[in-house]
């Protein structure tokens, strides 16, 4: 590596959207045209189209710190790398992966050139596909326990409850602990009552897409997988009934008396 | 209207993301492409190109609920019309008052052809040109009282800082009520302590583009006007320091301990 080489270098950490390339915007592709090199997990890497003189970069999941190291390393070799992940890259995606490596790692990757590069991420994608659940204060909530107590968890969402906020759930119910879904659904329940709306929205926008709209009493642990975006409404959500899927949405008014 | 033209209408509720065209999304583009109409607030539809063939129709601030009935008017006469929102139209915008007239409007309504299209909202913008801040679980929060009683707003301000959520809030300070966003900041102080982190994030994406890292300690009202988006970090959000700006971050991961 020469001076020039280390200079020309840059890092673009970017989202690519839920799956379909009309929700990738022109400011990622226009990255990937420039990138030497691309760096991501095996189904994400997939989506970029091969082309001469770019170097794929799959890994498997669970290994983004060995990622990200990667990444920082070719980019402070002079070589343009974009590291993509579905969805937007900074909701529970790879960014934070990134800098939890950059600040662990020798001072000077901290002078690379690194931007990050936003996405339509999951939970808009699904929302905008079922109407307008999350019309109003909402949160959204990692439920996997990968990287976090399972108390927590359910601190979480007993507290958004109370704050009636809308609640987005990302990774509902892995292979690994399908239980932990199960146990979400009695708490929503016990905190928000039966008749609450729950969307589970699964692979928006890919030929895999299924939305079903129910009540949190006739919710199953099974309506979800790994790939299923999960919203419950608020105590204002709405379902306007028609003849195709009702529209699920939560009105920008909160009455005064509700307070 | 005859029936052939009742059934070539539709209607796209659409996201034109923070403000650079880099950022709207291909689906977007192609429906404001096949559009006859273009409905929203006078800043959105003044940055759709004009064209032959192509009717505008800008409205001001606080009549969305006239503006969607026109939008669902037209589209029901057979024009093909797009409801423009910046950001997101899910996410504090256009597609829950668009939900809100066709529910009270009449029953032909319902048999429209709608759809919403999603977009980078203000917080994911800002969180990229950040760094990570959204990067652990989060809640969203609309800071106008115009539409809620601001006791709600201070209960979930406490609510969501006991949950731990990194915070994004939009219409932080309104010219209306600027006292309301000093009393966010007091009850956050309160919250979280003066050490927390808070960014304020300006226009993002245009050429008035401005961000500040702060403590909350640091903070002050006049930080922020309207076209601010601004975010507080969890107990657990990092500043790395940098030469250029420094990266705000919240890890992926919450140590067992901390529950």
């Amino acid at each position: 590596m020469n001076a020039a080489q280390a200079i020309s270098g840059w890092l673009a950490i970017v989202g690519l959207g839920p799956g379909d390339a009309a929700l990738v915007t022109p400011e990622v592709s226009a990255a990937l045209a420039e990138a030497s090199d691309v760096v991501g997990y095996i189904p994400y890497v997939a989506r970029v189209a091969p082309r001469e003189g770019l170097v794929l970069h799959s890994s498997d999941n669970r290994v983004e710190l060995d990622r990200a190291a990667l990444a920082l390393e070719l980019a402070s070799q002079g070589r343009r790398v974009v590291v993509v992940s579905s969805g937007d890259p900074g909701v529970f995606a790879m960014a934070a992966a990134m800098f939890e490596a950059l600040e662990a790692g020798p001072a000077h990757w901290r002078d690379l050139d690194i931007r990050v590069l936003p996405g339509i991420t999951a939970m808009l994608a699904a929302s905008a596909r079922a109407g307008a659940p999350l019309g109003h204060d909402f949160c959204a909530i990692n439920l996997s326990d990968n990287l976090k107590p399972w108390p927590l968890i359910e601190k979480r969402l007993r507290l958004a409850a109370e704050a009636d906020f809308a609640m987005a759930f990302y990774n509902p119910r892995s292979k690994a602990r399908p239980e932990g879904f199960a146990r979400v659904l009695e708490v929503l329940r016990e905190a928000c009552g039966d008749d609450r709306p729950i969307l589970f929205a699964r692979a928006v926008s890919t030929l895999d897409e299924n939305l079903t709209v129910a009540s949190l009493g006739e919710a199953r642990p099974e309506m979800a997988d790994m790939r299923t975006m999960v919203i419950v409404g608020s105590s204002h959500t709405r379902i306007i009934e028609r003849a195709e899927r009702p529209i699920l949405y939560t009105p920008r008014f909160v009455p005064e008396a509700v307070s």
